[in-house]
């Protein structure tokens, strides 16, 4: 029921952003991009996890020059993130990169950019406009909110970008805080058709940060702004591409394999429910069915849930009852809960 | 800057639910309730960290008894979870409950639903209308969606509890397809103006129930939608409190302890800074004081970050440089970074 925003579409090197294409899911890479073996390493377990474009830290030279290598041993398109220094976006475009990352409030003079642009035209290689909180000119602004502040920041940079002829556009407004970077979206969506990046920056570590990220990201996403995203968490950039998913699967927007339907457990429960729930997410790790699975913990909300997934339990004392697309199957001892389960769910 | 919308008050034991009052934080123990031993002691863990209402089972009379010894010991305000008998309803008010929550579900009985609100009146104690999808009676409403068949229960019971002339009244709508969820709510708050308790039930395992529901609870109270929510996670109570909290600072509705930045570390960082942020995360576990900290990787975005922040560190190679209140205080090597952090929060 979300009505998406009409946003142009970009391509990234094979994956469409915007223009009404899914929402696509990026993540970062935290290895020195010099060290290519490390970082086609990280890259290849994404890929496995369903990233679908990838980008990479240029702080030089040398690792504007890996892109190239990393390139040949990767699948998905590879976006360069490039601060201060123009001539690594230069390097970074000869490299191969799929598109740029650009922030407006590192890079300011215009013939520097001219110079990137013209380059990136040539190759029809996108740029990301990502305007960071943290990264804020110093100078003026002061007088306005951050959010119309990074707004004013980057449709600058659009209008540059469009004076020199370019229009493979994206733009990011990323803050640490929610309703800073809602605001911002906000008010850039209704400036311009060109697709959003959406993010909250600096989240921190995965308790937290994800919490921050899912009420960010989902609040936006369900108000129809957003064509990519990615989520910014201290730990391993493959629970950065989990949470993404797991956001646009809690509002329908994508399918990406297993979800698990569980009940906290209470006082009425007679089993080891949170065990049962655990046990299943670990066997469901290795699934990649777009099934539903409900573990119930008893007959309140039980036969109710787990009739309405593709295989579910409602468990009682000693004993559960089967359910499969919405019909008992059978009742089973506690002992055999678990198995029974995977049993269904490999008979799917 | 969120509007919210206008509620009425209700009284949870010493806990004032809408009105204006705060958001409250809720969650429900999983021990057996006839275990006053255990249950009590979960209560007092999670009045620890912050619960500030408890909901506990009442699949029996033993239960319902039990709550009148859990009271003596805990300082919270206890809410009663009643379903199918309403006679443990009429059990747990003489026990003293605060608060009771039945789901219109499975009590259909207008006769015994009037003796449950005669003896809550003469106490002045509230009742909750939990609707939820996974026990909604099976007849009927297959015609309309789940989220309209949801209202209009909660709606015929609120009816029936005013022809009866009794106004303490609480709302929960939930369900575990979050849209679903947030229709719901958005439904009923504009047909009464009472109370709304927000939850997505069944969310299952933290991993990916903590995304589901900040995703649900932060689109309804980003709208205004929302007096009291409890978040449920097939896990440890405790979590349910943490994330609660974690989803109302992360819209700045409330404040709850410290606060931390950090970046996701990436190709230009030169230090551990998810290992540094981890740490601070463990050292902040003690800390009540309303503080944020930031840790950050690199000059990108770390000194705007950590000039933010109350502490801030922005890491370069092998020395960092320490943010207090917006002003550098020093630059350390990377051996002190989480002494010299910890140095400087114990300072504030």
């Amino acid at each position: 029921m979300i009505k998406r925003r009409i946003s142009k579409a970009i391509h990234i090197g094979g994956v469409k952003v915007g223009g009404g294409a899914p929402i696509s899911v990026q993540s970062m890479t935290k290895t020195d991009t010099r060290n290519v073996a490390a970082t086609v390493s990280q890259i290849k377990e994404l890929e496995e996890c369903g990233c679908e474009i990838i980008r990479v830290a240029v702080p030089d030279t040398e690792a504007a020059e890996a892109i190239s290598r990393i390139k040949k041993k990767i699948k998905i398109p590879l976006i360069a993130d490039i601060h201060f220094d123009y001539r690594l976006a230069l390097a970074a475009i000869k490299s191969g990169a799929d598109a740029l990352r650009l922030n407006p409030g590192n890079i300011r003079d215009k013939e520097q950019i001219k110079k990137v642009v013209t380059a990136a035209k040539a190759k029809q290689v996108p740029i990301r406009i990502g305007v960071n909180f943290g990264s804020l000119p110093p100078s003026s602004g002061r007088k306005i909110p951050a959010a119309d502040f990074m707004v004013k920041l980057a449709m600058e940079q659009v209008d540059l970008l469009e004076s020199m002829d370019f229009d493979l556009i994206k733009i990011a407004l990323k803050a640490f805080d929610v309703p800073t970077t809602i605001s911002a979206y906000r008010k850039i969506a209704k400036k311009t058709t060109y697709p959003l990046h959406l993010g909250i920056t600096e989240a921190g570590l995965p308790r937290t940060g994800v919490i921050r990220s899912s009420v960010g990201i989902g609040i936006l996403l369900y108000e129809g702004i957003g064509d990519t995203l990615r989520v910014s968490l201290s730990s391993q950039p493959k629970e950065e591409v989990f949470a993404g998913y797991e956001i646009l699967k809690s509002l329908d927007i994508r399918e990406h394999g297993p979800v698990l339907v569980s009940c906290p457990s209470c006082g009425r429960s007679e089993s080891d429910v949170v065990g049962l729930a655990q046990g299943i997410s670990n066997y469901l790790l290795n699934v990649k069915k777009t099934i539903k699975v409900a573990v119930m913990g008893c007959v309140v909300n039980g036969p109710g849930e787990a009739k309405d997934a593709d295989v579910g339990i409602a468990c009682g004392k000693g004993k559960g009852v089967i359910f499969k697309k919405g019909k008992i199957t059978r009742t089973v001892t506690e002992r055999e809960f678990l198995r029974s389960l995977i049993t269904e769910i490999e008979s799917l």
